[in-house]
């Protein structure tokens, strides 16, 4: 398991807001896109209750002229993105020795978070959602096919579908009720208004860094060096749109009006501590086909991070309660790793782009306490969620906020989080 | 139906290539990016056997200045798309004033197509592909539910999915054989190997112009604005890898290896006389829900375009025996008009962006003569298509190439044509 002097949970840093802070500990620094007060969109890499503001730190020279080449300055992080692994290991190294108790202290290249806006760290080109939570699965599959909750291709390929790149926005932004066509079983036949079952999808992101050319793979042991980081992402759904429309070409407008992502990139040597072996297989279950087989994945191909979701309701807000968790789960859980994924992804010579985002699909917990969502909570709405308020909740109401949390936990390292993924409910247009 | 002076079938150009061409004659002035020998790309549009150069045009000030300002000269067409149809059209209308017999000639603003490479005409930020063609769609539920070809949602809701943007590519580009996950229904088990039944999708592209925002639908009397033009579109389909992916989530590697367009794109104004009524619906037919229902897009939303599909294979190139036509078919057999299309993908809030593509999904007729796809064709690879060389094809082999070509034809016009929509299969990489 790879770890460096960036890992030492000794390491303390000069800005004392970072020291024991719950997600940007010295041992993070994670890259994103932020505006100052009254500035346009520069790169940023959080700290504490603060950021770094890299076209500040370029400017200082500060860092050796070598690595200072390295600090990305463009609107977007695209073309970071786009250069792999060596320069974001090299520039995440010297911000941490920058930022290191042990240095002088820059105050002057930071700004408080909360006087900052937080955009999508890198332009969009295209996302896909996976289908790799085998407990979501497995838990949506009892709802409705009792019988044979798994289809037959489950543990042999990874299930996904293309999703809709330009509906994706940082936490914050508010989601607006979508309308669409909806038909419940006893209706004769479908209306159009706002959806009765707005739901949450809790989700890890992976971004995507190094293209490949169309018509080449990215082999399995090739995999890690395109993976540029990690978010997460709560992929909205309309349930009663969903149920009408997906037959027989998947999920369509019942995703497409909201995706909504933590704004931070948290990279993969931020998160070296805390990988781990894919959890093992049933016996009975397939081995993966040999282009999604690699032994070095299958020892650390996956993420110990607990995942957690809150639910935070206008009435809640009012009297001043605190969001109400409802699930617990953690990534650990995926059937496939995210190595395996990206593989499968390519596998056909389907070229991904630097900045292209997978969803993981949503991460359920195989116990009661871990749904990844409401459907799986209320099962199916029949059986209600009720919150400190008294309220119930079968799906969601205007009004309500739903709030992702990700950590990552491994005793002898300094916990590390993602950020905020939040969005609260506002009411449909039409 | 609006028609004007562009038109008038008397009217001829002074390049003579252009009187009479089966794709581009001064009637249909589509525009487009190329690339002179050992220049950069910049827009154009096609006349006869040549490009007009928007570059020199606008260096030449041959146009007044209030066009002139108009024309674009950047490299992808999306922000001329974004403009929506007035800049559009009053630039036609002067490049159809310029290029008349009756205008002095300016063959020093030309380029010989042959000389030149075709591009994409914009950046392709998201692609949707539909399920509108109502005889594919009918066909293919025959092959697989015989007693219920069409599913119930069919005759309510537009059918589309997510598709892959960063795989398209201009006619012209090579197809290479994906590999994937195939499973025949007597295998015990799924292999990893190419396609052995790759597949072309007969379609048609629809270019968006002006984007809507976020939580914004755009109503269907107003989705003819948001349409910058069309072009034939080749959905190359792995049959094998489909079936055996596409449950729960719907198609996702066997589409996303390559989609194939025509790189012209043809403009509203120059299909508007081959504009007609909506193809009157079975009584037992349900009328479309309100917010898809215009009595004007019912009297001129469908298009009459006579869609074909030639193949050429290695043998039969060898030979110099011509392409054989295997299709024809129309647009007008689209159960949905490209506006409803439209209207629906926003209507849950999903924003559109200028470049964006949505394909209408395979265009079959509602005979023999008219399939989309082998996969009707051949009747799921049950019965043979024979070729004049004695050559049998169930589905494509390495070497075919796959021509498809739309001609708007109408009394009294002149017909118009989309330019080539090609592309040869090279054998797989792997």
């Amino acid at each position: 398991m790879p770890t460096d002097q960036t890992h030492n949970p000794a390491l303390q840093s000069w800005l004392p807001s970072a020291n024991a802070h719950p997600s940007f500990p010295i041992q993070n620094l994670p890259f994103g896109i932020f505006s100052p007060p009254n500035a346009t969109p520069r790169p940023g890499i959080a700290i504490g209750d603060h950021i770094l503001d890299l076209t500040l730190l370029q400017a200082s020279n500060l860092l050796p002229a070598a690595i200072n080449s390295l600090i990305p300055l463009a609107p977007t992080l695209n073309d970071f993105l786009a250069q792999g692994p060596t320069p974001r290991t090299l520039l995440r190294q010297a911000v941490s020795h920058l930022l290191a108790a042990s240095s002088p202290p820059h105050p002057e290249l930071l700004h408080p978070a909360t006087a900052c806006t937080l955009h999508l760290p890198a332009h969009i080109p295209n996302y896909t959602d996976f289908y790799a939570g085998i407990h979501h699965a497995l838990a949506v599959g009892r709802l409705f096919r009792p019988d044979a909750p798994l289809l037959p291709n489950y543990k042999w390929i990874p299930i996904g579908y293309h999703g809709r790149a330009s509906s994706i926005r940082p936490s914050g932004t508010p989601v607006t009720r979508p309308a669409g066509q909806r038909k419940l079983p006893h209706e004769q036949q479908p209306t159009f208004g706002p959806t009765r079952a707005l739901d949450f999808e809790l989700e890890l992101g992976i971004w995507i860094g190094p293209p490949n050319p169309l018509g080449r793979p990215i082999l399995i042991a090739e995999a890690h060096n395109h993976i540029a980081g990690f978010c997460l992402l709560n992929d909205w759904s309309a349930r009663d749109l969903q149920s009408w429309e997906y037959q027989p070409l998947g999920p369509f407008l019942a995703k497409s009006f909201h995706t909504t992502i933590s704004p931070w990139i948290i990279t993969p040597e931020a998160l070296a501590p805390f990988r781990q072996p894919q959890p093992s297989r049933d016996p009975t279950d397939p081995q993966p086909l040999p282009y999604l087989a690699d032994p070095e994945d299958q020892a650390t191909g996956a993420l110990n991070l607990i995942l957690e979701v809150f639910l935070l309701t206008h009435s809640m807000r009012t009297q001043n309660i605190a969001p109400y968790p409802i699930t617990q789960s953690n990534a650990h859980h995926l059937y496939w790793t995210p190595q395996q994924l990206l593989t499968h992804h390519t596998s056909n010579g389907c070229n991904l782009l630097p900045g292209d985002l997978l969803g993981t699909g949503t991460i359920s917990a195989p116990n009661a306490t871990g749904p990844g969502s409401l459907l799986e909570l209320t099962q199916a709405a029949t059986q209600p969620l009720t919150l400190p308020t008294g309220e119930q909740r079968f799906y969601l109401e205007d009004g309500d906020e739903i709030l992702l949390r990700a950590t990552a936990h491994r005793p002898g390292f300094t916990p590390i989080g993602f950020g905020d993924c939040r969005a609260l409910i506002h009411p449909a247009q039409n």
